[in-house]
């Protein structure tokens, strides 16, 4: 991992000094994929004011709805150097938006992964963000989850379990840590209601883009790890490699690995996972499928950064302060791989 | 209105033949504003596994949260040609990939107001989208509407109204209908829930838009007309237009205009709206505020597409085939007041 330390530093050197040239985008748009259609039935008529001095307009809830599809949003460069796309898929209770400008308002790894060269989907998982939510329980299996402003703080390793408070002056963060603390709150304004009960569903939103789009490169994170790794068993012969960053969670070890051997992966990890026993035993499981993946004769490297030498990053690694260093490792580790010109 | 219909006609042409170059872009990104802190208590825990493989955690769903937040999308050019940045506001039940491309795969509005030079702003409103939403009925008060697929067939005037068909095949449009029909359900995965006890926090969401991002010139679509009209009035200082593209409300007659004097209004008409009494008693509604408008010494211009000799289009103008001429023609109004250079 020495040469891409250095590589990265270089490049971190370079893009600094260099002022930045705009890009040159193809088109901007986006695409739903997947999903059904349902039918629901036995719900009461409702009269409904829409708008001011608009007449009531009665409204039968019942009928059929498109449902379970997902959204996503590409940018397509005019002269990508990447060979294929990459696609960027979130974690739970969060959105694309994880991708885009970080809370405290510097580009985010979009456009981090624009400007090395890749033609960019950000993706929304279905009933997230753009992609909608059904009624529940009639479609949606139980109901949401909504994370509170303080759940994050100690569960993605920004500071200490008890450190978060409602008063910015109080919260305590790890000393070295390179969350952008000031923008909590800022940050807690991306959560999205989620639900436990529908991987199912967000698993095929992904296989269906995958289908529509790749060949490409996945980059997913968080709760998106084992989406990612399933969509790349599920679609071999379309996905070119799979960066899963902080990852909860992988297929079993009854999941055989045989068709990722030519699929090389990388797993990114930031700080403070060494004392934090729920996270160690997240890694342990994912080391666990790093190395079934190698005993099928697969790479499966891994970016620790404390072990580079760089400590301080959480969970939200790509809203942290050296988030374009981040992203410059994984470029260089995608260019290792021959998937950038 | 003629020599607006000739200069579109003469910019459709001349946009037809040119090769597309790629767009020049500064900078992709994105940001939620508004919002407020909730607190919510009284529920009781939860035990919930997150990921395959991951220890299950207890949470507790009591605590603050960000609620009421409103995000929008950036896209800003190397060398914008319009004065101001253009902010795009969706209707109801759908979200700012309303703008995007359209249903059946081409480039939408957000796309032809960056080639015509404009820094273009698309929001999700409050409760839509990746503005995410908040418990119910703890901070939202009552429940969300969802729209089934066959309610928008008639509202949007893309056929009669008993002419939607689960079964596309059976489905009725009119005969000289320029929505891509084909696409309808395609469309319809667009669809997210929405409230209708929001108006307060969505009008705030806009509010806080225009206070960090303006002087900027709105553009609005249906429920996001009222929204548009109160947007200028509570900011006059800050609006330097406003594009209402079938505006389905406005601020009561009792509301003083005079406000407006210096911001000069467009309303955009599609067709089939003479036959519908729905659509024509928002039209008189619509009427009766332009003319206030002009009552106070306010510009406020109508571009009825039929009016132009344009038949066929949907209360969807900006999914419609002829999607790109309306653009132009919006933009061609903007240019003669002096909007764009």
């Amino acid at each position: 991992m020495r040469r891409i330390a250095i590589a990265a530093l270089l490049a971190c050197t370079l893009a600094a000094e260099a002022p930045a040239q705009p890009l040159q985008v193809r088109e901007i748009g986006s695409l739903h994929v997947g999903g059904r259609i349902a039918e629901i039935s036995g719900l009461p008529e409702q009269e409904i004011t829409f708008s001011p001095g608009a007449p009531p307009l009665r409204i039968n809830p019942n009928g059929q709805f498109q449902v379970e599809q997902m959204y996503a949003q590409y940018v397509r460069l005019a002269e990508p150097r990447a060979r294929y796309p990459l696609i960027l898929a979130h974690g739970g209770g969060l959105t694309g938006v994880t991708y885009e400008t970080t809370p405290d308002g510097r580009p985010g790894w979009q456009m981090a992964f624009l400007r090395a060269g890749h033609d960019v989907f950000v993706t929304d998982a279905v009933e997230r963000g753009r992609s909608g939510w059904a009624r529940f329980p009639q479609v949606f299996p139980g109901e949401p989850v909504f994370r509170t402003m303080g759940e994050g703080w100690g569960l993605f390793r920004v500071g200490p379990g008890d450190g978060w408070n409602i008063d910015p002056a109080q919260r305590r963060a790890f000393p070295d840590s390179r969350f952008p603390t000031g923008a909590w709150n800022q940050f807690m304004m991306q959560a999205v209601p989620r639900w436990v009960t529908t991987d199912r569903q967000i698993q095929a939103g992904y296989d269906a883009l995958v289908q529509q789009i790749c060949p490409c490169v996945l980059l997913v994170h968080s709760q998106g790890g084992n989406f990612g790794f399933r969509a790349a068993l599920n679609a071999p012969d379309k996905v070119r490699a799979v960066i899963a960053v902080e990852p909860s969670g992988a297929p079993p070890e009854s999941q055989d690995a045989a068709a990722l051997k030519e699929i090389p992966h990388l797993v990114v990890w930031g700080d403070y996972t060494s004392e934090n026993p729920f996270w160690q035993r997240i890694r342990s499981n994912i080391d666990r499928w790093q190395a079934q993946i190698r005993a099928v004769g697969g790479v499966a490297d891994t970016l620790d950064m404390p072990a580079e030498g760089v400590r301080g990053n959480s969970h939200m690694i790509m809203m942290d302060t050296n988030s374009d260093d981040v992203a410059a490792r994984i470029n260089t580790w995608l260019e290792r791989r021959g998937l950038v010109r």
